[in-house]
Parts: structure tokens; sequence; C-alpha cells
């Protein structure tokens, strides 16, 4: 939670803009330290319905897909920072290394192609250097 | 073409969020209005990318579903706006008065449920009064 | 409904598979007739669970999709014949028009490009009709 | 690929459906077990057309989705079998325990709720009796 704040605030520093699935937990904590900075969030949300946001969220997107709207989020973003996380920051982790786009974790699954960091301020500098090193692999569908 | 952009900038005007589809034609004529009166942008694309939205959008979702990225469109909006358009907006309108949401039309289908209007100006003002009156139904999926 | 059975009956007669929204109502009422003639079914439900699905349908598909799943059935399908019908249906059948595949109607809504038609005989022959005809029209997204 | 046919062979010997991807590899192995047998198969495609499908599919569905189509095998699925895999099937496998439903693993991702053994014949026995014993848990979207 602490780090997903202060991942939030970084990133807005930054100037980056914040896109994660517009919930509670870490998704508000993270939208909120966006926020605190003026950052803008974009909250992809499972639901048919925008009210189910955090308050946090400046653009929610409703997209009805259930958690198959992971696979959104991974397309829309640059680069992934995933924090703790259950099976479905699995499948967000998943989607996003499928598609060659850079995954940094913070206590989350210990997968092949992940950049474990120690704290936000590694997990945010880690994801710009490897944005800007970056050369992406095409996606696939195997 | 002329009509979108009058659209975009009344929006503006207004402080909404304009959400489009995120191409070209009506959607970037639409959006640059927009971004003339310092609007904020959202495209809803058919794409795994971003980068095949048009310049004026601000924040791109790369849904990579195709065209069954028009229900996103349908759901994220309060109300629709729709502009001539093909069988990608028809679609567009029926999961909108599916899902009970104001639509309003300027030279678009026929279709029962749409409150057809002559301008952008109209189209504006028809859409702010009908979600104000709002009283929306509950989705349906037959 | 009577027209939706036939339908079902007929189509299995031509060792068609039959692909619907698998759920009651009209596509209930088709997929019995299916069934009553020995054909195979396949409903495309917008719920994440398989166990909506009406009793007729042999392979459901759990979609998660909501009305999104609508697309899908249009993609999925060779042809579509559209019966009565309200906004879902109006979505699907702008969805087979936008990909260039015969849409055939009975009692439903006049769009540009549907084939209307009286009954369900010549729904099914005027179909497969089209489909021996048939050059398709590539996929279009806006 | 000889654990995909043999696994295709056994679940047709049980009577069940094979849902899978519906492409190349050990899906297109996993498919051709399956007709072997008799059994029937289906598979959910990333494309927007049937015509990918490898040749021992009964029932293409053409999502058109991408990748996102994951999430529809693992909703329609009762159990699933991971064999091998790349980032996809680790995307399968997070929906899937999210969805509490049984992963039996063949040489596969070590991912806690994913139950390893050693070839074809162990996982079939062990995911029928992981069904029968059920209880499965409810759907979550965190």
């Amino acid at each position: 939670m602490k780090e997903a704040g202060e991942v939030g605030r970084l990133l807005a520093g930054r100037g980056a803009i914040l896109v994660c699935g517009g919930l509670g937990g870490i998704m508000e904590a993270a939208s909120r330290g966006m926020k605190s900075e003026g950052g803008l969030t974009v909250g992809i949300l499972p639901h048919d319905h925008k009210d189910r946001a955090n308050v946090y969220i400046d653009v929610p997107i409703a997209t009805g897909l259930g958690t198959a709207r992971n696979t959104i989020i991974a397309r829309t973003a640059d680069a992934v920072i995933a924090i703790g996380g259950e099976y479905g920051t699995l499948s967000e982790i998943a989607f996003a290394l499928q598609m060659g786009k850079p995954v940094v974790g913070i206590k989350t699954w210990d997968i092949r192609g992940v950049v474990q960091v120690e704290n936000a301020e590694a997990a945010v500098q880690k994801s710009f250097q490897l944005l800007n090193a970056g050369t992406w692999s095409s996606d696939r569908q195997d």
C-alpha cells in the first residue's frame, strides 16, 4: 500500500499517466498518490458502469469485460509495475510479458521476465530505464 | 465533419470529456475540435497498440478487441452523439440504447430511440438536457 | 417463436451448426428446433458461467463479456438470420453487415443490407443461397 | 506434444469436450488426439475469422479479441490442463485459478495452486478427481 502510493507520486512527478484497474486496494492507493501530485489517472474497470471506480480516477473506462479487462490494461500501459498481487495481477504480468513490455515487480509473483526491485523509487526508475532502452518484441498469440 | 468539430468544441466548453473510437474521420474531427478548446479526449481503439490513435487523442486505450470495442465506448459514455456513420456507428447506437442511455443523432441511422437533431449545437444541448432529466433504465442482455 | 423453432429444424436438416446467444426466448426456441432434428447448438453466453445456458445448448461458451459477446456471434456465424429482436439483435445485425456477411431478417429491424423475408423456410433458403453466391467484403473498423 | 495428444485421447474416452485456443502446437496436438477417439473439439480463436483454426477443430469460435480470448477459454472450461506453455498459458492458468477452477500442469509454470503431475494419464485422472471433489470458489476481480 505504502509503496503503491509512492509509485503514484513518483509517476506523477515524471509526467506519466497512471493506468490501473480502477478499483480499491493497491489500485486506489496508487491513484491517490498520483492525484496528490496532480497526475492523470485512468481506471480500466471490469464493470458495465463507471460508478464503481475509486474516487481518485479521472478517466473511468467501463469495459464490462470482467477480468478480461486485464488484457486492456497490459495493452494500454507502456510498462507495468506489479505490486504484491493475486491471480489478477499474475494475468496482467503474463499479458505484458507476452507483448514484450517491461514489467517491474515489488513483492510480486516470481515470474521469468519480471524485474524484481525493493521499493517504489527503484520501480519507477527501472521502468523508465527499460522504456528508454526499449526495443519491444512483437505480440504473440500462442 | 464540420458538425463533428463543432460538437467537440461545444463539449469542451461544457467541461465534458470526449470518448470516441480514436481513429480518423468523424472521430478525428471531433477530437480536434475538443482540443482546440482545451478539452480532454479519450480514444477507445480497436487495435493492440496505441500508435494508431489520431494525434488529438490524450488518453488512448488499446483494447485489441477490434470492433467489439464499440461496446466499451457505449458503456463508458454518459450520452452518445452519433454523426453520420456506417455499421460501426449503428452498433454503438444499438448498445447505448440497450443500456438506456441518451442517443442524439445528426444525419445518422433512423432508429427508434434516437433523438434526431439538425446540427452540433442542438445535439450538445439536447444531450445535456436528456442527461439532466435522466432516469436510466437498467442493462439488458437480450 | 414459431419461426425460430422452424429455422432451427431447417438448419439442422441442412447440416448447419446453430450459433446463438444461448439464453431464452428466440434463442431457446431456435435451439430446441435444432435439437429436435439432431443438430449441434452453440451458445455464446454473456455470463461468466455456463450454467445460464438454455437446456438445448450443446456447447456453451462463457464469455463473461456481457453484450459485447454479440460481436463474437457475428464473427463466428457464416450468415445471420435475425428474428424480431430488440437492440441486442440490432447490434448483431450491425456487426454482421460490417463484416460483409449475409443477414436475412424475419420481422426484424429495417436496416439497409438486411434481406427481409416472410418466414423460416425463405430465411434458411435465402441464407444458403447468399452464402453459396458469396463474395464477402473485408472487415472494417470505422 | 506427445503428452498433449494423449491428453486429447484420454479426454475423448471420458466423454469430455476439449476447449482450447484452436491454433497450432500443443493446441493442435490435443485436438488431433481428441478427434482420433471421436471427441468434440472447440477452438476459441484470437482472430476475427474461423479459417485460422487447426483442421481438428469442430467448433471454431472467432472471438476477434486477440489474447483476451484466453479469459474465455478459462471461463468455459470446467478444469484446465496446462502443458508446457509460454506467457499465454500463464495467463490462462491465472484466470482459471482466479475463478477457483482446478488447474493441473505437465511441465508448466510453477504457480501456487497448480497441481503438477508427470504425464497425460495422471493429468486427466487428477482433473476429474478434482472436479468430482469440487467446491468452486466464487469469481473475483482483483
